[in-house]
């Protein structure tokens, strides 16, 4: 919590001295891991590149700079790396495109900015931000999205930047097991590819921030809960979640504000509140996943139901910790 | 709240029966209501239309249906008229289009369905129900959603079926202000106009829709809170709520879910929690508009900071009262 130098003023070094709070970052990569699939040389690339976003998160906290810069700064690394199903790694829909969904949000202020169904912006969460900071909106989508994207110099790409052989691989498997009418053998890959990011800053405000391409073979221009505040990203003065699940179950919940009210409302603490909704309410619906949630105390969690959940935080000790498997690390 | 004949059996009329829960139905077609403006051949146009969208709802309600069949029967009424912001009377957007958007919840079962950015469906609120019974998704927008309306059977109409008068008028009125940097001197009526509904049934259930044409002038693809579960649209089952405000005020707030939140978890009754959140929480992020909100006890409230919100309600009592001004009315 944020301790202003006012009681004792004689022990302060100037007038506005603040007492920093310590800062925590906590990232994920989405729940869906199959413990099966997991390589060596996969798991090498994935543990480097949570590393790389920690790193480039960390290293906003450190010198003082906002969560909302931390959160933007490690979504950027993971968006660009093509292991994770944001931005360069995206799922391949029904059609066989990219259509890639962000939100972020400031809790100090409660403002957000979300965009869903872009096919050309290499960084969904940049977008998202404009929208929070240049837009009087708070949630674009489509062509209107990628137009306003334009408008504000976001950087767009050929849609080719975002074919990688392992997705559209995917798609083709889920494409035949519709063809045969099986239940996928992907159905976890499917669902819950994410990335996101919860942040505390020195000056004791929290944010959050999701990205992802949604689930393979999705069509219709069907929206998870990514880009919808208070599904899979939310952030207050209290509490910040970021999600990754199957999102139609995430948004029914109301997933991400729900375990912010808990803490808000049941003075619940951030990890039984992330543990209720991600290992009760969720799965009773018939959904599963996981989130990464943080209180304004620096307190966080990483609840999952699934084989596993790439993710990574540096607590308050300012070591970095990554871990993919449930059973490896804590909490 | 349901009585099961468990108890005093001897007094049940057969082995099935259930004391049925008093239905309640409550409407709102709008918070965007110019005091100024109300011309007495408008405000009889309107009343009309509310009741008989009370009727509806009602009809449903007494012969023993459900709420989720009761709010879609009011909306369907409200969007088939030309006096609010929602089907045929909906706004235009900065490039002249009308885009939809809509949502629908299932207390007893969150199930949930949203569409969003569609220029041809006739009701959106059928949209929204067909994606919550029809499809593996939860939220779908633009030219997916439409294509999705094809494959059910949903009514199509051609866009002009949406052009009226009026709306044409504003956004002209809209555009000027623009070009002159001025704000708008049709700034409630730009932000506020929705139709929404919730109904609890002799079964007890709760249920919410929620319908819109958006803000007038508005670009990009924006989204309001309408379709999003949880800031325009929610149910579960203690609480239901439809808003009708500025949309990015209400998603940012989720307010829809925080106004459940605090009657499930802060245990407040129901208006408070409404007016909590429509009075303090909202207009100090900077927006306004209104809410209607009931419980499963039947309790509701219809707390709206703007001069005017159109609503009614049939209450336990069964009697139907229409409103439009603050000081009309109850509750």
């Amino acid at each position: 919590m944020l301790l202003r130098c006012l009681a004792v003023a004689s022990l302060c070094l100037s007038a506005t001295f603040v007492e920093a709070a310590v800062p925590v970052l906590v990232i994920h990569g989405g729940a869906g891991v199959i413990k099966s699939e997991m390589t060596p040389d996969k798991e090498k690339q994935v543990r480097a590149d949570l590393e790389a976003a920690l790193k480039a998160g960390n290293d906003v906290l450190k010198s003082g700079g906002s969560s909302l810069d931390a959160v933007t700064k490690a979504i950027l690394v993971l968006e660009d790396s093509p292991q994770f199903n944001a931005g360069r790694g995206a799922v391949f829909t029904h059609e066989g495109k990219n259509e890639l969904d962000s939100a972020i949000m400031d809790g100090a202020t409660l403002r957000a900015g979300a965009i869903a169904g872009v096919h050309r912006v290499k960084n969904p969460v940049l977008l998202a931000r404009a929208v929070m900071e240049k837009s009087p909106h708070v949630f674009l989508v489509g062509d209107g999205a990628e137009a306003f994207a334009k408008t504000v110099g976001i950087e767009l790409v050929e849609p080719k930047y975002f074919r990688t052989e392992q997705r559209w691989q995917q798609l083709q498997e889920a494409l035949k097991a519709e063809r045969k009418q099986q239940a996928s053998a992907l159905g976890r890959m499917i669902h819950y590819g994410t990335v996101g990011a919860v942040a505390l800053d020195q000056a004791g405000h929290l944010a959050a921030a999701t990205s992802t391409g949604g689930m393979t073979n999705k069509r219709w221009n069907r929206v998870g809960d990514s880009p919808v505040i208070g599904a899979g990203t939310y952030a207050n003065t209290r509490c910040a979640v970021s999600a990754t699940g199957w999102g139609e179950y995430y948004i029914r919940a109301v997933a991400a504000h729900d375990i912010c009210a808990r803490v808000e409302y049941a003075n619940k603490p951030i990890a039984q509140a992330a543990k209720d909704v991600v290992m009760d309410v969720v799965p009773k619906l018939g959904g599963d996943g996981g989130v990464i949630a943080l209180d304004s105390d620096g307190n966080f969690a990483t609840p999952f139901n699934t084989d596993g959940m790439y993710r990574g935080w540096i607590d308050r000790d300012g070591k970095m910790h990554v871990a993919i498997l449930g059973d490896e690390g804590r909490p």
